[in-house]
Order: C-alpha cells, then structure tokens, then sequence
C-alpha cells in the first residue's frame, strides 16, 4: 500500500535539508560555486493537479542539464525527426563532457542528453532563428510549459559558463570539424549557455514536465504539447541517459525517467501519476544531486512510483 | 484503444515469416550458423496465464544471451547483492564483446548482460558448486521457471561455442588477471558455453519469465522467485543493457525490459501485463534479432504495452 | 660503398618526377588542394656545406608541420625546459588530431610533434609576446636559421588554415579547459595558422635544418643554435613522433630523425652527415609525402645514412 | 672529448649498488618478487672486443621480455618478412600488457615489443616446431649468439609466469579470435613463458646482444647472424619500441636502441661502438629498471654514445 504523499514529502525533505553528508556543489561554473550546500527542495504534481512542495521549493535554482529536455522538445517541434540524423539515441558509457567517442564515431553524439549531443541540438535550434534568438525560443517553450512567464535567465551564470566553457567550446568545434554542427560555434555555444543558466524554482520545473508524465499533454491547460509517442520516447531517453554515466544505476535504484543538472536539480516523470522536480546543490562524483537522487529513491519506493514494477 | 490480441500477433507472425529482409544469422559459432533464417515465432502470456502463440512458437532455438537473466537470478539467489561486488549496472556504450572498458575500469564489466558481466556472474555460479554443477543449476533453474522439465542444453552448440569461443575466453582471463574471476578459467567458461546452448522455445521462455512481469511472482505456481525489488531492477536492467550497444534504441522504439541473444531470441517483459518471446534467427549489425526487434515494437504499440506512458 | 651523391639525387628525382602513383594531395585545407601533384623536389646539404639540388628543389611550398621543429626551438629557446610541463615526449600511437589521449591524460600532449603538442608549444611562444608577435618571432627564427629573410609566411594559406580549422580549435579549447593552454585561445590559434603557412622551398629548408645534424651548430654561420643535448634530443622527438603514427615504420624503413607536413615536405636529418629536405604534395594515408618517404628511403640507403647502424 | 669507460663503469656501478631509490621489484609474478633490490651490474663490449664490467656482472637474472629481441630473430629467420603480416612496427602508445589496440585494430598487435605482439611473434615460432620444441629453438638462439651453452631457462620462474599469466592468456585469446595466432593457446603462451624465463647475465647478455651493433655481425665469431638491413632494423623498433610507453622518454634521455624487461634488464646497443648490458631488479612505473636506465643515461653521456649526433 503506498504511503501518504504528503507525509513523504514532509519526512524527505526534514531528512534532506538536515543531511550532513550532502556532495560537492559543481566548481567548475564560478557562479554555481556559490550556492550554498545547504538547500533542499522537493515539488511533486499529481495526475489531478495537486501541488505537493516541501522544503526550498520555490526558490529558483540553475536548471543546467535539466534545460536539455526542453531545447529536445523544442528542436523536435521545429526539425521533426531530422534531430536524429545529428544525434544517436544511445547511452554512452562516458563522462558527460567526454569527446572520445566523437572521434571514433564521426562527430555524431551519443545521445542529446550529453554535452555534446545538447550542443548539436541546440545548433539545430540556432539555425532556424536569427541572431541570438534561439536562446528564446527554449526561454519562451520553458515558459509556456511551466505557464510562468516570470522564468528567465541567470545573466550571471550564462557570463560565468561562457567564460569558462572551453571543454563545451571543445565538443562544438570538434564537431563543427566533423559537419554535425553547421552554424557559427560562437553562436551555438551561445544559445546553448544560456539555456543552462535558465533560472526555476522545484515547483516550476515540475509543472514544466507534467506532459511528459502525460502522454505529451498538460492537464492544466489541456494543451497537447507532443504525441503520446513522443512522449514516451523522450521518457525512454531520459531513462536511458537522463544521468549521464549513471543512467543505469539510477534506473536500478530509482525506476523511473529523469534528467539531471550539475545546478543540482533533477526532474523525473512518473508515467499517469506525477512530475517530480527535486534540488540539492550537492553533487555525486558523477555530477547528479546526492540528496536529490536519494530523495527520488526513497519517493519512488514508498509510493510505488516504479516503470519496472507492475 | 490496444488491438485484439490475438489478432494483432496472426498479424505479426504472417509478416515475420513472409518478410523478404531477414538480418544475417549469427555465423561466429559455427552450430548456430545452420539455423534456417526463414524462421518467426512469437509467444505472449498475459496476467490471466492465456497463453497466445503463433509462428514457430514451439520450436526450440538456442537462447545464448536470454540465458544471462537467468544466471543472474541464480547467482542474486545464492550470493545476494554481492554479485554487485563483481559486475556494475551501467550501460557499456560499446559491443557485447568489447574488452576496452575492463581495462580501463580495473576487470570488472560495466554490468551483467554483456558477456564479460555474464561471464563473471557465472563465476560465482560455478564457485557455489562442485566441478561442473553450475551448469546443472542454472538448467535446472529455467526449467523450474518454465515449469518445464523437458528443456535442455543443446550439447552440438555448447561444443561449437566452447571451439570457437576465444574472445570469450580472452575476457575471462583478463578478467582472471585483476581477480574479478576466482575460479579455474576453463570451468568457468564451460559452465557459461552450456548456459548459452539452452535450447527453448518461445512458449517455454514466456513462460520462464512470467515472475519478471509480476513482481517477482510466478502467477501459475503463485511461488515467489524474487522480491519485488529485485524483480524491477532486473528489469531496470534488461531495459537499460538487455540489447548491448541497441539498448537505448529499443527503449526509444519499443520501451519494455528485454535481452537478446544471437540465437535471434528476445525475452521482453511488460510489468503487470505480459511476459513476451519472439524468435526470428536473423540479426542486426548490433547483434540483436531483425524481425524480433520490429515485431515487439510493433506489439508495444498496437497493444499500449511500453512503461514509458500512462 | 656509399654511392655518388649527385648521381644518387639526380636518380631519385628523375623517378620522384615521373611516378605515377603519387598519393592524395591534403584536400582539408582548400588552400592546399590547389597545388599539383606533379612536383617533386630534394635538397641535401653535406657537412661540408655543399649543396646538392634535384628537381623543384627551389619552389616554395607550404611546410606546414615541419614547423613545429622550429617553433620547438623557438619555446625551448625562450622557456627553457618548462616546455616539458606543457607536453611530452613519447609517441601518441594516434591519429595526428587525435583529441582521445587529451582527454585521458590530464589535456597533456603526448609530444610536441602532433597537433595538440604543437598548439601548447605554441601557446607559450604566443603568451612570450604582445598580441599576434609570436607569429613573427617564430618566421624571424626560420628565416636566421636559414640565413634568409626572403622567406614568408604564405597569407591564402593561412587564412585557408583558421577558416577551417576546427579540429584544431577543438583540441585547443579542450587543453585550455585543462588549463595546459593559457592564452586566449583565438590568438594561440593565429600564431599557430601561421607558422603553418610558412613557405619555404627545400632548399630553405635544408639550409634551415643543418644545425640540427651538426650538434646545435649551424656550419655556414658558426653559430650554436642549441647545444649539443638539445639537438639530440629534438632529432630523438623526430625519430619517434616525427611522422605522427607512421613514425615506427620511417624508423624501420628509413633510419633517420624526420619530421613531415601536410604540404608534403619532410626535413631529414643524418647527423654529423648532412640536413635533407624532399618535397612531394601527394600523401600517403597517415599523411606524409609518398614519394618523399620513399626518396629518403631511397637515400638512407644509398649513402649509408642510417642512425641504426655503424 | 669521451671519458675513460673503466672509470665511467666503475663509478655507475658504485653509484648503482649504493643508491637508497632503487623502485619497486616487479611483484605480480611471484618468483620475481623474491628477487633482491640490492643488485646492480653492467657489462660493455667494446667494437675489439674487450668485455668491461662492473657490478653484479655475472650473477644471471630472469631477462624476461629483453627475450622479445631474440624471439623476433628467430622468427624473422625461419619466417623473413612474413612475420610483419602479423605484427606491425609502430610504438603503441599504452602500457606493455594494454589489450584495448587489439580490439580496434583486428586483433594486430602494434608491434614485436609489447606483450601482444611478442606472443604473436612467438606463435609462429611454435608453429614452426613440434609440441614445445619451440622453446627450445629460442633457447639454442640465444645460447649460440651470447656462445655460451650453460645459458638456461629457470624452470621455478616459467612455472610461476603460467601460474599467474592471465593477461597474457587474455591477449593470446583475443588474438586467436581475431585468427591472429593460429596455434593452440597453450601451447604457444608455453613457449612465451619459457622464452620469457630465460636467465642471463649482464656478461651473457651483452655478448648475445653484438651483432646488432656491428651490422648483423658477430664480431667474435666472424659469422653475419643477419643481414646488416635486418640489423638496422631491429636496433629502429627497439629504439621507437623497446621501453613500452616510455620509448620516446629513453630515446630523448639516453638515445640508443635497447629493450628492457620486467627482471630488470636492459640490452642496449651504440652501433660500431658497443653492446651493453644493465641490471637492477627495481623498476619504474612503466615497468623499466630504474637505475638500469639512469647508468645508461650516464654511460651515453659519458662516452658520447648516443644515435642522435655527430
């Protein structure tokens, strides 16, 4: 018998924001390094539409890695099925900044959940605007997804990642060698900072992924926002490679689909009952929140929110 | 609206034993290279224990891989979680006989449905038993599955694997090398060689993975094999590494837990629905069954079975 | 008995002149794959200072890596052996723009001699110089050593160069997220396109490279370049890493510290014998000059010059 | 102007027994690990003849994979060029026992020098004798060049290398399954194990060694063992080859041709000058003697022996 979401949530979240041992805050990024340790939000939406938050749900956070599933669906809706002639749908068995494979296979990554496979889909995204507004058409689609107009950028963070993004500027002009990238690098990698300094709160984030747990439609504005197939693809990728090289731990653990950030965020779907959005800054050594993938394992089991089970 | 059962796999067998590209039959181990590729057989055994077949569904083909389940719930029987002392639970991104990562990653294979993963686990197999009772148990474990004591190792194929078999038994030394292998090489390879030369059909093997499909419970014997834990992460698993270096491709396109072999037979489960086998003897490029694969993507969709949507 | 020198040359460019298959001109430089096939060109400068000429021995061509041998003098010159922190001095058993190893190996070059080895080299002499100096210093040292301020960098080329140099920005973004490159990338790349697009004949280039075979000191000028250790050891670099990965073969065919480009020029060097530079555009797959390789085959084995033997 | 060689032997010596950092004996083949650190001998054979040593001179020690040299001139002699079918003749930029060029490369070794490709070597010794008289035809090798027939094979040592060599098992696997290695396993990794056991002394080894610094002539014996091409040869692969992943290193600090093994030896060869021996059980981490490499470095110096100058 699951337990009582609410009284979950309540006891993660004690449980969360009291952990002692709580990972490193990502360093690599100046302006991330700043965050404290000590944040613990947790924000989970139900199939009728009950909002179930506790701890720092509602502070905004750095979405990262979690914005490369709204750039997928962004490029999807403008490219169609052309996205996969750029990028594979495989996990890749390598760091999230890795470029081994790049060379070995052509230029063409993995999957688009690796830096390098975000970064060709974002070319896709930069090609089809002028100038700089790809950046906001992945703004306006987290937006309209989130119903929240209020979301923005992190001008300092996007600064910071440009900055200091040389491997990103490595994976871009690697591929551009190789012809998977065809717009200008500076452009692409533009656009592409900037969607990882996108700002949101838990409770924003989990309302921006309701479709997914619902066959590609948001039951609050009824909208169909994908197919149902695409739907459930996108769920497959997030499963498969939502966690770079500890997808498949995550899987065994946790069950269900999600995408992590190194901000510490990480949002997951469960298929007909929730959107989940989770954050603590606090990173494993594969870059995946620690508190935050605990929080999902110890949600999914007393909730039974698990794709594997029956 | 999922499509008549029945008639949605007459459908899939008449194309699968009429389609005129048909993969190339596995041609490394010499036995399994005489196999007709004209070959299709599909079974399907819903939550009610109906048990629906069309094709070639009775014959008995080599199920290779598909063994590798089977082992690891042996070996999770007789040794717990330390199994996972031995082999992880990651996708590999590379081939299902790749050695590369062993070396960089200190001998122990990234998880247990590639063959060095396989091999290690049936090391600890046959380190629970007297000389070459491992293999015995493992038998004796798919026919107690399958409720099927006819089932037996096809002696022509496990010789032909066992002559041929140097990659294999490359791996196993090397593994040897760094300790991750205890026991003598040679019984741990041969107790693998027979593992993989189990003969089934595809009634037989949707009938041995009914447990995984409902929790860990046989519904027919109603005999618990496994917790329901480990039921979803053996499924995790067989969704994540179940088609080696195609798994994410399956997950994309047809999103249940399932493993191959290179006898052209896939086990796929659909929790809390069906446990499925199709057999179709001509392969992908990756390794897996051509006509297998399209049969189950077809299936998922007609019939709504896929654990990525509601 | 060494045969006659003159004979020797005449010979060998009679056939490097008119042979039929002479490889594939570099075509990912556009640039480059103007230039015709036909040419063949060979000079040789003896202890004595004679110089021996055959064929277009005095038409400028691009020498693209050969000058990484000089731009090693340049940094060794002005840095020292803290060039040594920056790269290393064993053979990459890679591709020349392999980017794998970086990534492996802490972004440290595996020697000066491949791209990304030549790239950091030429970041120091970059940061030794206010904005695009360093290119100039690098000229000025080629054309001292050549004794001849004709000598020019070759504008198309290397404008041809950074228009589509991608990889190469990709391996020096990749070292500059390691912190191995410490300038701006844009302005160590500048420097590097144009030492590339030097234009020398192999005249030039022969007369550039005596001090190398005489331990340091340029015979003509009486000038000590480098000291004797210095020279030996950038003659044992051009032995083991000269050729990018057909190093050991030039080694085993031909016996002598060499460095290629992919303009097609080779500088040989037979110590305390003579300074040799051959120029044929079309290139074997590794990328070095087909029939130059085999002229100084030809040579090595008529004179008798061959480090390996007495 | 060259120091006295007595002197010069005399004082490495002293250094060598009494230095306090010697490195670690190699410790994963057990009967090596008994062996002390504490030794030290060098013997040099001069072009006339006269044999200078110094040290632990005439104590034999295991020459372990110095025994690749002679390996591959036997093969070379029963086999002439058809040995480079097999094996090719590039440095392999990783460790000596790496296995992961095989798998990208069909099962080639990179060269006679690395594990790999001395087993690849020794298979076409084995295949050229009945049962393991393979051995025996490296033993009666090395016997007749060094002239000496007390020369022997340390049965307690072969024994603890095929007791404990699961790497190598691995790599001659893999290779058989690439047909790379056409004999059985067995028996050729017993013939590898045996070749590698070889004991000798620094005196021993020297005088074995002389016909490669004499272009393929035994300078005692008046007999050509090889041609003076094949000589020339040998001395280009040990030099791009013969310290593993730390050949480029040797080359730029010592410059001589010369191949180390695990026992702590080294043979090295200054064509028309000498053949050297050296001897210290104690290695680096690329598995090369510590204080063998550091008294050639010194002995190269000091004599001036060095292929890269005048």
């Amino acid at each position: 018998m699951p337990a009582d979401l609410a009284e979950t949530l309540a006891a993660i979240a004690a449980e969360g924001l009291s952990a002692t041992e709580r990972g490193q805050v990502a360093s690599y990024i100046p302006e991330l390094a700043k965050v404290s340790p000590a944040h613990f939000g947790i924000a989970v939406i139900t199939a009728d539409g009950t909002e179930h938050v506790a701890g720092d749900a509602d502070l905004p956070f750095s979405i990262q890695s979690v914005s490369k599933v709204f750039a997928l669906v962004e490029a999807l809706d403008s490219h169609g099925d052309a996205v996969w002639a750029r990028v594979g749908r495989e996990p890749s068995g390598s760091a999230f900044n890795s470029i081994v494979q790049l060379e070995a296979e052509g230029g063409r990554p993995r999957n688009p959940f690796i830096n390098a496979g975000a970064i060709a889909v974002t070319d896709l995204i930069a090609a089809a605007h002028e100038d700089r507004a790809g950046s906001g058409a992945i703004l306006r689609r987290v937006r309209a997804l989130a119903g929240d107009d209020s979301i923005n950028v992190d001008g300092a963070v996007a600064y910071s990642e440009a900055a200091t993004g040389f491997r990103n500027a490595g994976l871009a002009n690697f591929m551009k060698g190789f012809g998977v990238i065809t717009g200008p690098v500076a452009s692409t990698l533009d656009v592409y900072f900037h969607q990882c300094a996108i700002a949101m709160s838990c409770r924003q984030l989990a309302r921006a992924g309701r479709f997914l747990a619902h066959a590609g439609r948001c039951p609050s504005s009824g909208k169909q926002i994908v197919s149902p197939e695409r739907a459930r693809r996108i769920n497959a990728l997030m499963l498969t490679c939502g966690h770079y090289d500890a997808s498949g731990e995550f899987a065994f653990q946790v069950g269900l689909p999600a995408k992590s950030g190194v901000g510490g965020g990480i949002l997951a779907v469960a298929p007909g009952k929730a959107s989940i959005a989770v954050w603590s800054p606090g990173l494993s050594p594969q870059g995946n929140s620690l508190l935050g993938t605990r929080a999902l394992e110890q949600l999914s089991r007393a909730m039974g929110w698990n794709v594997f089970q029956p």
